[in-house]
C-alpha cells in the first residue's frame, strides 16, 4: 500500500530559496582578507560561509553577519512505546520536566540563561498538559501521546500532518520576533526509540545498528528496546513491502508528535530565509525527514553536538554533517544547540569586525 | 654538564596546594542529584568538578562555583630561528599583531569581545617594543628576541628565570582585580619551532615526530624546519649526554621568552589558588614545563582545545589530557581559551544552579 502524501510533506509546500553559491569565492576572500593565516579559524570559518550565504541572500550584504535573538525551542511530547520500560524514566516524568523548564531549573535554563538564549516550551503532544499558562509555554498538543508502535502505527496521516502545520505555527510566530537563528531540543521519555525507528524505517539500516542506551539503560532494556523496534520493523515491512518509507509514512509508523513539529519547524525556518542549529540524536532524525521532504533545507544547517548515542554517528553519516561539538552530552532538552550559540556569535563578529591585513597593516 | 636549577624552578618556590580529593564523593553526589541523567552533560560536569574543588578550597564552600572577569593573557616574543624562513611569516608579524591586538582587530579581540572576556597583552621579549603606553599592554620584554636555538642556546639562564618571575608578575597583578579564570595565549612568528624543539628536548621524542605546519608552512619549510630542530637537538645532546633536559635547561637552549614568561604565569596561578585555561600548542608546551616544575599545577588545569598540529596530540598525552573543543583552529593568540569561556560559565551555573530531583519535584 502507499498512501498519496499530502502537500505539506511536498518541497513545493514550503518554497525554500536557493541560495546563491556563486557567492562563495567572495565570502571565502572576505575571510581570507583576515588578519590570520588562512583557514587558521577551522570551523568557525565553515559556519561564517553558512551564516554570510544565508543572511546575504536577503540583505544583499554578503560582508556582514548578525545573530538576533537567537532561541531554543524544545518540542515535548510522550511515546506509547515507553510503556514497555524502554526509558530510564517513566512517562511522567515528560511533564514533570516540561514544569522544571518553566520554572527555571533545568540544565537548558543554566545554559541559556549564561549564554543569553530565549527558550520557548511547546506541549506537542503530552499525556497530561500542562493547564496554567506560562509566558515560555506555546500548547498545541497534537493528542495525548503517540500509540505504542511496536503494535500499531504511532499516529494517523492527519496526525502527522497536523504535527508539521504546528511546528511550522510556532517557527513562524518566534522568527517574527525578530529572531534569526532556531535551535531545537526536545523532551520526551521514550523518544530515543522513535528516533531509532525512524532511522531504521527512513535507511534501511537494522535496529541492532540504530538503537543505543539513550540516556543510560542497562543492556537488558537494551535488548528488549532493540527487540521492540524489530516488531515494529516487521509489521511495517509487511504493510509497506519495502525497506524504507516516506517521511510522512515514518511519521505515521513510528514517529513522534515532538519529532514531527521539529520537521515542520526547521522547515519553515529554511522557508523564512533563517539559520537552523540542529541538536542531538533526536533532533537529527527531524534534520533527516526535512531534508528528505526538501532538500533545501540542509542549507540553513548548523550542527551543534555529536550526541554520545552510537547512532548519531550514522545518521550525521547519513546528512553529511560534522558537528561543532562533541562534549559528551546525553541529555536533550537542546543543550547542545545552545553551547553552539556563541560559537555562531563569535564566527558572525570575526567575519563582520575583523581587521583586514591592509587596514591593520600587517604584512603578510 | 648540569647546572643547578634556580628556586624559581622548584616546586617549593611555588607552594601550590594540594586541593582536597576527599570532596570529590560529596561533589559528585551534588551533580547527581541535579534534574537530569547520571553523567548526561558529560565533559560540563568534569568542568564542574575541577572548578569545584579549586573554589571550594579557599570558600570551604564546594556547593557554589563563579566565573569571575575571566581574561586571556597573550604573551609576545621574537625566535632567532625565524632568521631561518621556517614560518609564513617574518618577525616584523609579532609586533604588528601585537598593534593589531592592541587596536582590536584581531581574531582574539573580536572573541573575547563576544564573549565578554577582558585581553591583556604582555610584551615578553619582542625584536622592537610598542613605544606607546595603553591599557592593555604590559612591557615586561626579557630582551630583543632570543637566540637562533639552531646554532647556540636561545637565552642565558638567567634570563629563563627573569622568564618566570616576570610572568608571576603579570599573573598576580591581574589576579589581584579579581579575576578567577586565566586563559593563555601567544604571539610569536616561529615558537611552534621553539614549542615542538621544547617538546622533543622534555620528552625524547624525534623532531620528526614533534614538529608540524605550525599556521600552514610548505614542505619544503617544514623539512628544513625539522631539520634545524634536529641540529638544535644534536647540539643539545652533546652539551648535556643526555635525551632529555630539566625545564630550566629546555628553556635555556631551545625555548621563548613568552614561553617560559607563560610558564611562570601559569604556577602563579595556581600557587594563589585560581584556574588556568590552557589553548593550543604553544600554550600547552608552557604547561608541561609547569608541570614539570612543579606537577600540583595540573589540579588548576583545563584544556581548551586541541590544535590542529599533529605533535599537540603527541603533548596532550603526555599531560593526561582532553581537550574541551575540537575546531580545526591553527591560529595561537589565546582563541581556543576564550572560546572555552563560556563552558566553563555553563559548568559553574548549572552546577550552582539548576534544581535537583526533590526540589524540582521530578521522580527519577
Amino acid at each position: 500500500m502507499h498512501t498519496p502524501q499530502h502537500p505539506v510533506f511536498t518541497s513545493e509546500y514550503w518554497n525554500i530559496p536557493q541560495l546563491d553559491h556563486a557567492q562563495l569565492p567572495d565570502i571565502q576572500h572576505h575571510i581570507d582578507t583576515k588578519t590570520k593565516p588562512i583557514g587558521a579559524l577551522g570551523q568557525l570559518e565553515s559556519i561564517a560561509k553558512k551564516l554570510s550565504l544565508t543572511q546575504g541572500y536577503h540583505s544583499g550584504n554578503y560582508q556582514y553577519i548578525e545573530i538576533n535573538h537567537p532561541t531554543i525551542m524544545i518540542f515535548a511530547a510522550d511515546h506509547g512505546i515507553a510503556q514497555n520500560g524502554v526509558s530510564i524514566a517513566s512517562s511522567e516524568v515528560t511533564r514533570q520536566m516540561v514544569a522544571n523548564f518553566l520554572a527555571g531549573g533545568a540544565a537548558i535554563n543554566c545554559f541559556c540563561y549564561t549564554l543569553d538564549i530565549q527558550i520557548k516550551i511547546i506541549d506537542a503532544g503530552m499525556l497530561q498538559p500542562i493547564e496554567t499558562p506560562h509566558p515560555m509555554l506555546i500548547n498545541q498538543s497534537i493528542a495525548s501521546g503517540t500509540a505504542d508502535f511496536s503494535i500499531k502505527p504511532a499516529m494517523t496521516h492527519v496526525q502527522a500532518e497536523q504535527c508539521l502545520f504546528m511546528g511550522q505555527q510556532a517557527a513562524v510566530q518566534q522568527l517574527q520576533t525578530g529572531t534569526n537563528v532556531l535551535g531545537f531540543g526536545e523532551m520526551g521519555i521514550g523518544n530515543t526509540s522513535a528516533a531509532s525507528a525512524l532511522l531504521s524505517v527512513l535507511t534501511g539500516l537494522p535496529a541492532q545498528q540504530t538503537t543505543g542506551i539513550g540516556t543510560g539503560i542497562t543492556s537488558e532494556q537494551l535488548n528488549k528496546k532493540i527487540h521492540l523496534i524489530d516488531l515494529a520493523l516487521q509489521r511495517v515491512q509487511q504493510r509497506y513491502a519495502s525497506d524504507t518509507l516516506d517521511p510522512q509514512s515514518a511519521l505515521v509508523e513510528v514517529g513522534g508528535f515532538e519529532i514531527g513539529q521539529i520537521v515542520g519547524a526547521m522547515l519553515a525556518t529554511a522557508s523564512a530565509g533563517k539559520n537552523i542549529l540542529v541538536d542531538g540524536f533526536i533532533v537529527s532524525i527531524a534534520a533527516l525527514i526535512a531534508t528528505r521532504i526538501a532538500p533545501q533545507v540542509q542549507q540553513f544547517m548548523l550542527f551543534a553536538h555529536c550526541s554520545a548515542e552510537n547512532a548519531h554517528q550514522l545518521l550525521l553519516k547519513e546528512l553529511n554533517a560534522t558537528p561543532l561539538l562533541d562534549l559528551g552530552l546525553r541529555l536533550g532538552e537542546g543543550t547542545g544547540a545552545a553551547l553552539a550559540v556563541p560559537l555562531l556569535k563569535v564566527a558572525a563578529n570575526f567575519y563582520t569586525n575583523m581587521a583586514t591585513f591592509d587596514s591593520a597593516q600587517v604584512t603578510v
